[in-house]
């Protein structure tokens, strides 16, 4: 199991990529082991969508500033306006420049979505750097509201995004960041 | 990273344990690797609790046992309906009777706490996993109400528990279940 020990504790989140694309196989294998993750009920909920294709990943990112910054101008004391200043900068991408793109999640009408998309997303992680690729979830890449975006993707009404995970061979790969220790409240014995 | 990919493809939700107790250590280090999940924005807002005494896993599925019911008595439509048979078992121990049970949680202020709670979660039970425990994720588990409990077992006020987890060793490890075709919406080439 020293191959797991050394993932676990080497994953990073990439956001320097190789120009490199990523084989479409590749990424539907990636996605295929991520339907292996546990889910409420066994339900598995979980539907993926990929986008391949820069041009489109840089639309993406332009839907997706001009809605948090929409939001940000109603909402200024919400956590999300420290973005502001890199969202109103027009060369910044959102999604940094990967590659390709993975839209992982489901119906809103699912109790456990979250849940049960974050645990996969979370095989996906895993399951692309044992190929030696790196990936980033874009919490700021929730925001395809704009109804013909959301058609042309393949993405249906009541479909909520719940991981934008980022894909591509790393350019870099940062060291480590610092963890804090545990923060165990209590053991019981 | 053979031993990666084995370990993915082998995990299972384990239900039937062994009477071996889990060192403290052992628990106590699979919680350190958990910390090494990604979060948003590097919070690391996770708070651990560990339950590694039997009477207090009793006492902790009974307390659920009871406010899930109580809850099902409110909302006969629920999907939850479906376990009341097996919830007015009194011998039914929601946290199958495992020797160990940690809750992974955090503050109901941090926005994305249900995100980073589970992928600790997902990062716990590989690391489990690694070292030959087993693991499940107990939905059911959730349901801690008791305002003398919840601070008997240092559960904070605003504490939300995301990740029920039970741990122990193994004794029967269950084939895998079917998993469906990984369902792709659309890919944007």
């Amino acid at each position: 199991m020293t191959g797991f020990f050394d993932l676990l504790k080497k994953r990073r989140s990439i956001r320097d990529y190789e120009e490199k694309d990523v084989p479409l196989d590749l990424v539907k294998e990636i996605i295929r082991e991520s339907c292996l993750a546990p889910s409420s009920g066994n339900g598995q909920p979980w539907r993926f969508i990929i986008i391949n294709n820069r041009d489109w990943i840089e639309k993406l990112s332009d839907e997706s500033k001009k809605n948090i910054l929409s939001f940000i101008e109603q909402n200024p004391d919400a956590p999300l306006k420290q973005y502001e200043t890199v969202l109103r900068d027009k060369h910044f991408n959102v999604f940094y420049n990967a590659p390709c793109l993975v839209f992982i999640g489901g119906s809103k009408k699912t109790g456990s979505i979250q849940v049960d998309c974050t645990l996969a997303a979370c095989y996906f992680m895993f399951s692309a750097q044992a190929r030696g690729l790196g990936t980033c979830w874009i919490g700021l890449g929730t925001n395809i509201q704009n109804p013909e975006i959301r058609k042309q993707i393949g993405m249906p009404e009541d479909y909520r995004i719940v991981a934008p995970i980022i894909i591509g061979y790393p350019r870099t790969i940062p060291d480590t960041p610092e963890r804090m220790d545990p923060h165990i409240l209590k053991t019981v014995r």
